[in-house]
Protein backbone atom coordinates (compact mmCIF):
# COMPACT_ATOMS: atom_id res chain seq x y z
CA UNK A 1 0.00 0.00 0.00
CA UNK A 2 1.18 3.30 -0.80
CA UNK A 3 1.27 5.62 1.82
CA UNK A 4 -0.41 8.86 1.30
CA UNK A 5 0.97 12.49 2.85
CA UNK A 6 -0.77 16.05 3.28
CA UNK A 7 1.76 18.36 1.75
CA UNK A 8 -0.61 21.82 1.12
CA UNK A 9 2.35 23.97 -0.18
CA UNK A 10 2.80 21.58 -2.94
CA UNK A 11 2.87 23.38 -6.46
CA UNK A 12 2.34 20.94 -9.33
CA UNK A 13 4.10 18.23 -11.15
CA UNK A 14 8.16 18.62 -10.72
CA UNK A 15 8.34 20.59 -7.70
CA UNK A 16 10.25 19.77 -5.02
CA UNK A 17 8.55 20.87 -1.67
CA UNK A 18 9.20 19.97 1.76
CA UNK A 19 6.53 18.28 3.94
CA UNK A 20 4.70 19.92 6.94
CA UNK A 21 6.75 18.57 9.70
CA UNK A 22 3.88 16.28 11.75
CA UNK A 23 4.17 14.77 8.48
CA UNK A 24 7.51 14.29 8.27
CA UNK A 25 8.15 13.07 11.39
CA UNK A 26 5.50 10.50 10.65
CA UNK A 27 7.40 9.35 7.36
CA UNK A 28 10.48 9.27 8.26
CA UNK A 29 10.60 8.00 12.24
CA UNK A 30 6.94 5.56 12.26
CA UNK A 31 7.41 4.56 8.90
CA UNK A 32 10.88 4.80 8.06
CA UNK A 33 10.22 5.98 4.56
CA UNK A 34 14.06 6.59 2.76
CA UNK A 35 15.03 8.71 0.22
CA UNK A 36 14.14 6.92 -2.95
CA UNK A 37 10.87 5.43 -2.14
CA UNK A 38 7.76 6.26 -3.65
CA UNK A 39 4.82 8.07 -1.79
CA UNK A 40 1.52 9.49 -2.21
CA UNK A 41 0.72 13.09 -1.55
CA UNK A 42 -2.03 15.28 -1.65
CA UNK A 43 -2.64 19.22 -1.27
CA UNK A 44 -5.81 19.29 0.35
CA UNK A 45 -7.39 21.25 -2.19
CA UNK A 46 -8.40 18.42 -4.74
CA UNK A 47 -4.71 17.80 -5.86
CA UNK A 48 -2.89 14.69 -5.98
CA UNK A 49 0.20 13.28 -6.71
CA UNK A 50 2.60 10.18 -6.54
CA UNK A 51 5.76 11.62 -5.47
CA UNK A 52 9.49 10.53 -4.88
CA UNK A 53 10.86 11.11 -2.15
CA UNK A 54 14.10 12.73 -2.25
CA UNK A 55 15.88 14.06 1.01
CA UNK A 56 15.04 12.26 4.62
CA UNK A 57 16.84 14.18 6.98
CA UNK A 58 15.51 15.89 10.72
CA UNK A 59 15.69 19.03 9.09
CA UNK A 60 12.62 18.20 6.56
CA UNK A 61 11.75 15.66 4.01
CA UNK A 62 11.76 16.74 0.88
CA UNK A 63 9.52 15.14 -1.88
CA UNK A 64 8.90 15.71 -5.82
CA UNK A 65 5.71 14.98 -7.34
CA UNK A 66 6.55 13.10 -10.45
CA UNK A 67 2.90 11.99 -11.84
CA UNK A 68 -0.68 13.55 -11.54
CA UNK A 69 -3.14 11.12 -10.15
CA UNK A 70 -6.58 11.35 -11.29
CA UNK A 71 -8.86 12.15 -8.55
CA UNK A 72 -12.88 11.00 -9.05
CA UNK A 73 -14.29 10.85 -5.18
CA UNK A 74 -15.19 14.60 -4.80
CA UNK A 75 -19.20 14.99 -4.68
CA UNK A 76 -20.56 16.92 -7.52
CA UNK A 77 -22.02 19.31 -4.89
CA UNK A 78 -19.96 21.63 -2.73
CA UNK A 79 -21.55 21.01 0.44
CA UNK A 80 -21.15 23.15 3.93
CA UNK A 81 -21.92 21.28 6.82
CA UNK A 82 -23.03 23.46 9.78
CA UNK A 83 -23.68 21.51 13.07
CA UNK A 84 -24.37 23.25 16.76
CA UNK A 85 -21.35 22.11 19.02
CA UNK A 86 -21.24 19.25 20.91
CA UNK A 87 -20.18 18.63 24.61
CA UNK A 88 -16.77 16.72 25.42
CA UNK A 89 -15.13 15.16 22.48
CA UNK A 90 -18.02 14.56 20.25
CA UNK A 91 -17.31 17.03 18.03
CA UNK A 92 -13.93 15.83 16.77
CA UNK A 93 -15.96 12.72 15.32
CA UNK A 94 -18.69 15.17 13.81
CA UNK A 95 -15.33 16.75 12.02
CA UNK A 96 -13.95 13.25 11.26
CA UNK A 97 -16.69 11.76 9.78
CA UNK A 98 -18.06 14.91 7.72
CA UNK A 99 -14.46 14.91 6.19
CA UNK A 100 -15.49 10.76 5.36
CA UNK A 101 -18.26 11.80 3.70
CA UNK A 102 -17.40 14.81 1.55
CA UNK A 103 -18.37 18.08 3.43
CA UNK A 104 -15.79 20.82 1.70
CA UNK A 105 -16.36 23.19 4.55
CA UNK A 106 -17.57 22.55 8.30
CA UNK A 107 -19.12 25.07 10.30
CA UNK A 108 -19.10 25.09 14.30
CA UNK A 109 -22.50 26.71 14.95
CA UNK A 110 -23.18 28.44 18.64
CA UNK A 111 -26.90 28.31 19.08
CA UNK A 112 -29.50 28.93 21.88
CA UNK A 113 -29.88 25.37 23.09
CA UNK A 114 -25.91 24.58 22.76
CA UNK A 115 -23.92 23.86 26.00
CA UNK A 116 -20.73 23.29 24.71
CA UNK A 117 -18.27 25.72 24.47
CA UNK A 118 -16.41 26.23 20.85
CA UNK A 119 -12.59 24.13 21.19
CA UNK A 120 -9.72 24.75 19.59
CA UNK A 121 -10.26 25.12 15.64
CA UNK A 122 -6.92 24.56 14.57
CA UNK A 123 -7.37 20.65 16.39
CA UNK A 124 -10.45 20.21 14.27
CA UNK A 125 -8.33 20.92 11.10
CA UNK A 126 -6.19 18.16 12.50
CA UNK A 127 -8.24 15.89 12.73
CA UNK A 128 -10.25 16.74 9.36
CA UNK A 129 -6.51 16.45 7.88
CA UNK A 130 -5.99 12.83 9.51
CA UNK A 131 -9.90 11.73 7.85
CA UNK A 132 -8.69 13.27 4.74
CA UNK A 133 -5.56 11.02 4.89
CA UNK A 134 -7.34 7.50 5.89
CA UNK A 135 -10.20 8.08 3.69
CA UNK A 136 -8.57 8.54 0.37
CA UNK A 137 -10.02 12.64 -0.22
CA UNK A 138 -8.01 14.73 -1.46
CA UNK A 139 -9.83 17.83 -0.41
CA UNK A 140 -9.69 18.71 2.93
CA UNK A 141 -12.39 20.29 4.33
CA UNK A 142 -12.10 24.45 5.81
CA UNK A 143 -13.18 23.78 9.52
CA UNK A 144 -14.13 27.57 10.15
CA UNK A 145 -14.57 28.98 13.71
CA UNK A 146 -17.20 28.58 15.60
CA UNK A 147 -19.69 31.22 14.70
CA UNK A 148 -23.75 32.59 16.06
CA UNK A 149 -26.56 30.62 14.75
CA UNK A 150 -28.07 33.77 13.87
CA UNK A 151 -25.10 34.76 11.96
CA UNK A 152 -24.16 32.22 9.32
CA UNK A 153 -28.05 32.24 8.79
CA UNK A 154 -27.73 35.83 7.79
CA UNK A 155 -24.90 35.50 5.57
CA UNK A 156 -25.15 32.19 4.16
CA UNK A 157 -24.82 31.71 0.09
CA UNK A 158 -25.44 28.63 -0.81
CA UNK A 159 -27.76 27.79 -3.67
CA UNK A 160 -29.78 25.43 -1.22
CA UNK A 161 -29.79 25.84 2.05
CA UNK A 162 -30.97 23.20 4.21
CA UNK A 163 -32.23 23.36 8.20
CA UNK A 164 -32.71 19.92 9.36
CA UNK A 165 -35.45 19.54 11.96
CA UNK A 166 -37.35 16.78 13.99
CA UNK A 167 -40.62 15.50 12.27
CA UNK A 168 -43.37 17.69 13.71
CA UNK A 169 -41.83 20.46 14.77
CA UNK A 170 -42.75 22.94 11.98
CA UNK A 171 -45.57 22.86 9.65
CA UNK A 172 -43.16 24.18 6.81
CA UNK A 173 -40.98 21.00 7.28
CA UNK A 174 -40.79 18.73 4.26
CA UNK A 175 -39.46 15.30 4.03
CA UNK A 176 -35.72 14.96 2.62
CA UNK A 177 -37.16 12.97 -0.48
CA UNK A 178 -38.64 16.10 -1.88
CA UNK A 179 -35.05 17.21 -3.06
CA UNK A 180 -35.62 14.63 -5.70
CA UNK A 181 -37.87 16.24 -7.52
CA UNK A 182 -35.34 19.45 -8.04
CA UNK A 183 -32.19 18.93 -9.85
CA UNK A 184 -29.04 19.01 -7.78
CA UNK A 185 -27.74 22.37 -6.61
CA UNK A 186 -24.02 24.27 -7.57
CA UNK A 187 -23.60 24.22 -3.50
CA UNK A 188 -25.26 23.84 -0.61
CA UNK A 189 -25.50 24.02 3.21
CA UNK A 190 -26.76 21.31 5.55
CA UNK A 191 -27.52 23.56 9.38
CA UNK A 192 -27.73 20.77 11.99
CA UNK A 193 -28.93 21.15 15.35
CA UNK A 194 -27.65 20.57 18.83
CA UNK A 195 -28.72 17.80 21.26
CA UNK A 196 -31.78 20.13 23.15
CA UNK A 197 -33.09 20.95 19.38
CA UNK A 198 -33.69 24.38 17.91
CA UNK A 199 -35.98 26.97 19.18
CA UNK A 200 -39.15 28.00 17.62
CA UNK A 201 -37.54 31.11 16.98
CA UNK A 202 -34.24 29.49 15.38
CA UNK A 203 -36.38 27.75 12.84
CA UNK A 204 -38.46 31.10 12.32
CA UNK A 205 -35.18 32.66 11.33
CA UNK A 206 -33.70 30.04 9.09
CA UNK A 207 -37.21 29.61 7.04
CA UNK A 208 -37.73 33.57 6.41
CA UNK A 209 -33.61 33.43 5.62
CA UNK A 210 -34.14 31.28 2.76
CA UNK A 211 -33.66 27.97 4.15
CA UNK A 212 -36.18 24.52 3.92
CA UNK A 213 -36.66 22.83 7.18
CA UNK A 214 -36.05 19.05 6.21
CA UNK A 215 -37.02 16.36 7.73
CA UNK A 216 -35.27 13.13 7.94
CA UNK A 217 -38.49 10.55 8.54
CA UNK A 218 -38.99 7.77 11.39
CA UNK A 219 -35.68 7.74 13.39
CA UNK A 220 -33.94 9.69 15.88
CA UNK A 221 -30.67 9.52 15.38
CA UNK A 222 -27.95 11.13 17.89
CA UNK A 223 -26.86 14.54 17.26
CA UNK A 224 -23.22 13.20 16.60
CA UNK A 225 -24.04 10.23 14.61
CA UNK A 226 -27.16 12.24 12.27
CA UNK A 227 -24.46 14.62 9.87
CA UNK A 228 -23.39 10.98 8.52
CA UNK A 229 -26.82 9.75 7.78
CA UNK A 230 -27.85 13.07 6.10
CA UNK A 231 -25.12 13.61 4.30
CA UNK A 232 -24.98 10.12 3.03
CA UNK A 233 -28.61 10.26 1.65
CA UNK A 234 -28.05 13.50 0.26
CA UNK A 235 -25.14 12.56 -2.35
CA UNK A 236 -27.50 9.38 -2.79
CA UNK A 237 -30.04 11.82 -4.04
CA UNK A 238 -27.71 14.04 -6.14
CA UNK A 239 -26.36 11.10 -7.82
CA UNK A 240 -23.13 10.71 -5.87
CA UNK A 241 -23.18 7.38 -4.57
CA UNK B 1 -39.30 14.63 29.19
CA UNK B 2 -41.05 11.49 29.87
CA UNK B 3 -37.64 9.45 30.94
CA UNK B 4 -37.68 5.77 28.92
CA UNK B 5 -37.01 2.49 30.71
CA UNK B 6 -36.00 -1.01 29.33
CA UNK B 7 -38.75 -3.79 30.67
CA UNK B 8 -38.04 -6.86 28.20
CA UNK B 9 -40.74 -8.88 30.52
CA UNK B 10 -43.59 -6.51 30.03
CA UNK B 11 -47.05 -8.46 29.82
CA UNK B 12 -49.05 -5.89 28.33
CA UNK B 13 -51.50 -3.15 29.42
CA UNK B 14 -52.14 -2.77 33.51
CA UNK B 15 -49.97 -5.75 34.17
CA UNK B 16 -47.20 -4.43 36.79
CA UNK B 17 -43.87 -5.71 36.28
CA UNK B 18 -40.46 -5.45 37.85
CA UNK B 19 -37.84 -3.86 36.09
CA UNK B 20 -34.67 -5.33 35.45
CA UNK B 21 -31.66 -4.64 38.24
CA UNK B 22 -29.59 -2.07 36.51
CA UNK B 23 -32.65 0.02 35.25
CA UNK B 24 -33.87 0.00 38.82
CA UNK B 25 -30.87 1.25 40.19
CA UNK B 26 -30.92 4.12 37.21
CA UNK B 27 -34.54 4.97 38.21
CA UNK B 28 -34.10 4.88 41.84
CA UNK B 29 -30.67 6.56 42.22
CA UNK B 30 -29.43 8.54 39.70
CA UNK B 31 -33.18 9.91 38.10
CA UNK B 32 -35.20 9.97 41.79
CA UNK B 33 -37.66 8.87 40.48
CA UNK B 34 -40.61 8.41 43.00
CA UNK B 35 -43.81 6.11 43.42
CA UNK B 36 -46.30 7.74 41.82
CA UNK B 37 -44.31 9.26 39.04
CA UNK B 38 -45.05 8.52 35.17
CA UNK B 39 -42.30 6.48 32.71
CA UNK B 40 -42.41 5.39 29.67
CA UNK B 41 -41.40 1.92 29.06
CA UNK B 42 -40.70 -0.96 26.46
CA UNK B 43 -40.30 -4.18 25.90
CA UNK B 44 -37.25 -4.37 23.51
CA UNK B 45 -39.76 -6.06 20.41
CA UNK B 46 -41.73 -3.21 19.45
CA UNK B 47 -44.03 -2.99 22.75
CA UNK B 48 -44.10 0.50 24.03
CA UNK B 49 -46.39 2.14 27.04
CA UNK B 50 -46.97 4.86 29.49
CA UNK B 51 -46.27 3.35 32.78
CA UNK B 52 -46.79 4.29 36.69
CA UNK B 53 -44.28 4.01 39.15
CA UNK B 54 -46.25 1.85 41.78
CA UNK B 55 -43.34 1.11 44.19
CA UNK B 56 -39.76 2.06 44.34
CA UNK B 57 -37.66 -0.07 46.76
CA UNK B 58 -34.28 -0.89 47.19
CA UNK B 59 -35.60 -4.49 46.29
CA UNK B 60 -36.88 -3.24 43.15
CA UNK B 61 -39.28 -1.02 41.09
CA UNK B 62 -42.41 -2.20 40.06
CA UNK B 63 -44.57 -0.40 37.16
CA UNK B 64 -47.82 -0.84 35.82
CA UNK B 65 -48.09 0.27 31.95
CA UNK B 66 -51.34 2.45 31.67
CA UNK B 67 -51.37 3.21 28.22
CA UNK B 68 -50.17 1.96 24.90
CA UNK B 69 -48.23 4.34 22.73
CA UNK B 70 -48.37 3.95 19.11
CA UNK B 71 -44.70 3.16 18.11
CA UNK B 72 -44.20 4.24 14.29
CA UNK B 73 -40.35 3.99 14.16
CA UNK B 74 -39.57 1.16 13.08
CA UNK B 75 -38.46 0.80 9.40
CA UNK B 76 -40.78 -1.61 7.18
CA UNK B 77 -37.94 -3.88 5.76
CA UNK B 78 -36.31 -6.05 8.62
CA UNK B 79 -32.80 -5.41 8.17
CA UNK B 80 -30.31 -8.02 9.46
CA UNK B 81 -26.05 -6.33 9.74
CA UNK B 82 -23.20 -8.65 9.79
CA UNK B 83 -20.21 -6.85 10.34
CA UNK B 84 -16.50 -7.53 10.26
CA UNK B 85 -15.14 -7.78 14.00
CA UNK B 86 -13.27 -4.46 14.53
CA UNK B 87 -10.63 -4.36 17.17
CA UNK B 88 -10.75 -2.42 20.17
CA UNK B 89 -13.78 -1.20 21.33
CA UNK B 90 -14.76 0.21 17.61
CA UNK B 91 -17.30 -2.77 17.84
CA UNK B 92 -19.12 -0.54 20.47
CA UNK B 93 -19.90 1.94 18.30
CA UNK B 94 -21.22 -0.06 15.07
CA UNK B 95 -23.60 -1.59 17.50
CA UNK B 96 -24.85 1.23 19.42
CA UNK B 97 -25.24 3.28 15.63
CA UNK B 98 -26.65 0.26 13.54
CA UNK B 99 -29.17 0.20 16.83
CA UNK B 100 -29.63 3.95 16.10
CA UNK B 101 -30.14 3.22 11.79
CA UNK B 102 -32.57 0.31 12.56
CA UNK B 103 -31.05 -2.90 12.21
CA UNK B 104 -32.93 -5.74 13.74
CA UNK B 105 -30.21 -8.14 14.05
CA UNK B 106 -26.48 -7.50 14.50
CA UNK B 107 -24.21 -10.65 13.47
CA UNK B 108 -20.48 -10.36 14.16
CA UNK B 109 -18.73 -11.94 11.77
CA UNK B 110 -14.91 -13.53 11.85
CA UNK B 111 -13.55 -13.23 7.68
CA UNK B 112 -10.43 -14.22 6.62
CA UNK B 113 -8.79 -10.80 7.36
CA UNK B 114 -10.34 -10.09 10.74
CA UNK B 115 -7.99 -9.20 13.21
CA UNK B 116 -10.27 -8.68 16.06
CA UNK B 117 -10.92 -11.04 18.79
CA UNK B 118 -14.48 -11.88 19.25
CA UNK B 119 -15.59 -10.38 22.93
CA UNK B 120 -18.56 -10.04 25.11
CA UNK B 121 -21.77 -10.25 23.01
CA UNK B 122 -23.75 -9.25 26.44
CA UNK B 123 -21.58 -6.23 26.57
CA UNK B 124 -23.12 -5.82 22.85
CA UNK B 125 -26.62 -6.03 24.22
CA UNK B 126 -26.33 -3.67 26.76
CA UNK B 127 -24.97 -1.59 24.13
CA UNK B 128 -27.62 -2.11 21.89
CA UNK B 129 -29.94 -1.60 24.44
CA UNK B 130 -28.51 1.69 25.52
CA UNK B 131 -28.46 3.03 22.32
CA UNK B 132 -32.52 1.81 21.74
CA UNK B 133 -33.22 3.86 24.99
CA UNK B 134 -31.21 7.02 23.94
CA UNK B 135 -33.32 6.79 20.03
CA UNK B 136 -36.51 6.47 21.36
CA UNK B 137 -36.76 2.84 19.65
CA UNK B 138 -39.27 -0.25 20.72
CA UNK B 139 -36.87 -2.89 19.43
CA UNK B 140 -33.69 -3.84 20.93
CA UNK B 141 -31.91 -5.51 18.18
CA UNK B 142 -31.03 -9.33 18.89
CA UNK B 143 -26.84 -9.24 18.80
CA UNK B 144 -26.10 -12.67 17.94
CA UNK B 145 -22.83 -14.87 19.61
CA UNK B 146 -20.22 -13.83 16.39
CA UNK B 147 -19.83 -16.83 13.37
CA UNK B 148 -17.69 -17.29 10.97
CA UNK B 149 -18.46 -15.62 7.53
CA UNK B 150 -18.48 -19.36 5.29
CA UNK B 151 -21.74 -20.33 8.37
CA UNK B 152 -22.89 -17.40 8.50
CA UNK B 153 -23.52 -17.17 4.36
CA UNK B 154 -24.05 -20.82 4.20
CA UNK B 155 -27.46 -20.14 6.23
CA UNK B 156 -28.58 -16.89 6.26
CA UNK B 157 -32.23 -17.01 4.55
CA UNK B 158 -33.15 -13.31 3.98
CA UNK B 159 -35.21 -12.66 1.02
CA UNK B 160 -32.15 -9.90 -0.37
CA UNK B 161 -29.09 -10.68 0.63
CA UNK B 162 -26.17 -7.80 0.09
CA UNK B 163 -22.39 -7.82 0.60
CA UNK B 164 -20.58 -4.60 0.52
CA UNK B 165 -17.67 -4.64 -1.67
CA UNK B 166 -14.93 -1.24 -2.76
CA UNK B 167 -15.40 -0.42 -6.12
CA UNK B 168 -13.67 -2.32 -9.04
CA UNK B 169 -13.14 -5.80 -6.76
CA UNK B 170 -15.63 -7.68 -8.44
CA UNK B 171 -16.90 -7.65 -12.21
CA UNK B 172 -20.14 -9.14 -10.61
CA UNK B 173 -20.72 -5.58 -8.44
CA UNK B 174 -23.35 -3.04 -9.08
CA UNK B 175 -24.05 0.07 -7.66
CA UNK B 176 -26.76 0.45 -4.70
CA UNK B 177 -28.82 2.84 -6.72
CA UNK B 178 -29.75 -0.57 -8.94
CA UNK B 179 -31.92 -1.55 -5.67
CA UNK B 180 -34.45 1.41 -6.84
CA UNK B 181 -35.54 -0.79 -9.57
CA UNK B 182 -37.22 -3.15 -7.00
CA UNK B 183 -39.89 -3.42 -5.25
CA UNK B 184 -38.58 -2.88 -1.20
CA UNK B 185 -37.97 -6.75 0.31
CA UNK B 186 -39.59 -8.42 3.32
CA UNK B 187 -36.32 -9.02 5.02
CA UNK B 188 -32.64 -8.38 3.89
CA UNK B 189 -29.17 -8.90 5.03
CA UNK B 190 -26.12 -6.60 4.60
CA UNK B 191 -22.77 -8.03 5.18
CA UNK B 192 -19.72 -5.56 5.74
CA UNK B 193 -16.24 -6.63 5.60
CA UNK B 194 -12.91 -5.81 7.65
CA UNK B 195 -10.73 -2.96 7.78
CA UNK B 196 -8.26 -4.88 5.65
CA UNK B 197 -11.41 -6.14 3.07
CA UNK B 198 -12.74 -9.46 1.47
CA UNK B 199 -10.13 -12.05 -0.05
CA UNK B 200 -11.82 -12.52 -3.35
CA UNK B 201 -12.82 -16.40 -2.44
CA UNK B 202 -14.93 -14.33 0.01
CA UNK B 203 -16.62 -12.53 -2.47
CA UNK B 204 -16.99 -15.29 -4.82
CA UNK B 205 -17.92 -17.35 -1.67
CA UNK B 206 -21.18 -14.93 -0.94
CA UNK B 207 -22.42 -14.63 -4.60
CA UNK B 208 -22.28 -18.17 -5.30
CA UNK B 209 -24.55 -18.30 -2.46
CA UNK B 210 -27.08 -15.82 -3.80
CA UNK B 211 -25.58 -12.76 -1.93
CA UNK B 212 -25.39 -9.34 -4.46
CA UNK B 213 -21.64 -7.60 -4.32
CA UNK B 214 -23.11 -3.99 -3.99
CA UNK B 215 -20.56 -1.12 -4.13
CA UNK B 216 -21.35 2.42 -2.74
CA UNK B 217 -19.69 4.92 -4.92
CA UNK B 218 -16.90 6.95 -4.80
CA UNK B 219 -15.58 8.16 -1.19
CA UNK B 220 -14.07 5.12 1.13
CA UNK B 221 -15.94 5.11 4.19
CA UNK B 222 -14.08 3.85 7.24
CA UNK B 223 -15.17 0.18 8.25
CA UNK B 224 -16.72 1.38 11.70
CA UNK B 225 -18.77 4.26 10.07
CA UNK B 226 -20.07 2.57 6.86
CA UNK B 227 -22.42 0.76 7.92
CA UNK B 228 -24.38 4.10 9.20
CA UNK B 229 -24.14 4.94 5.96
CA UNK B 230 -25.17 2.28 3.64
CA UNK B 231 -28.13 1.11 6.12
CA UNK B 232 -29.75 5.45 5.91
CA UNK B 233 -29.26 5.21 2.05
CA UNK B 234 -31.21 1.49 2.22
CA UNK B 235 -33.59 2.60 4.21
CA UNK B 236 -34.23 6.08 2.09
CA UNK B 237 -34.38 3.67 -1.00
CA UNK B 238 -37.22 1.83 0.86
CA UNK B 239 -39.23 4.07 1.31
CA UNK B 240 -38.48 4.53 5.44
CA UNK B 241 -37.05 7.95 5.10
Amino acid sequence: MTRRFYAPNLAGLGVAVLLPDSESAHLRRVLRIEAGDTVAVFDGRGGEYVARVEQVEAAGVLIRPIQHVDQTSEPSVALTVAPALLKGRKYDEVVRDLTMVGAVVVQPLATARTEAKPRDTERWTRIAVASAKQCGRAVVPEVRNPCSFHSFVAHDRSALKLLLVEPGVSDRATAIRSLEREPPPSTATLVIGPEGGWTTEEIMTAVNGGFRALTLGRLTLRADAVGVSVVSILHYIWGDV
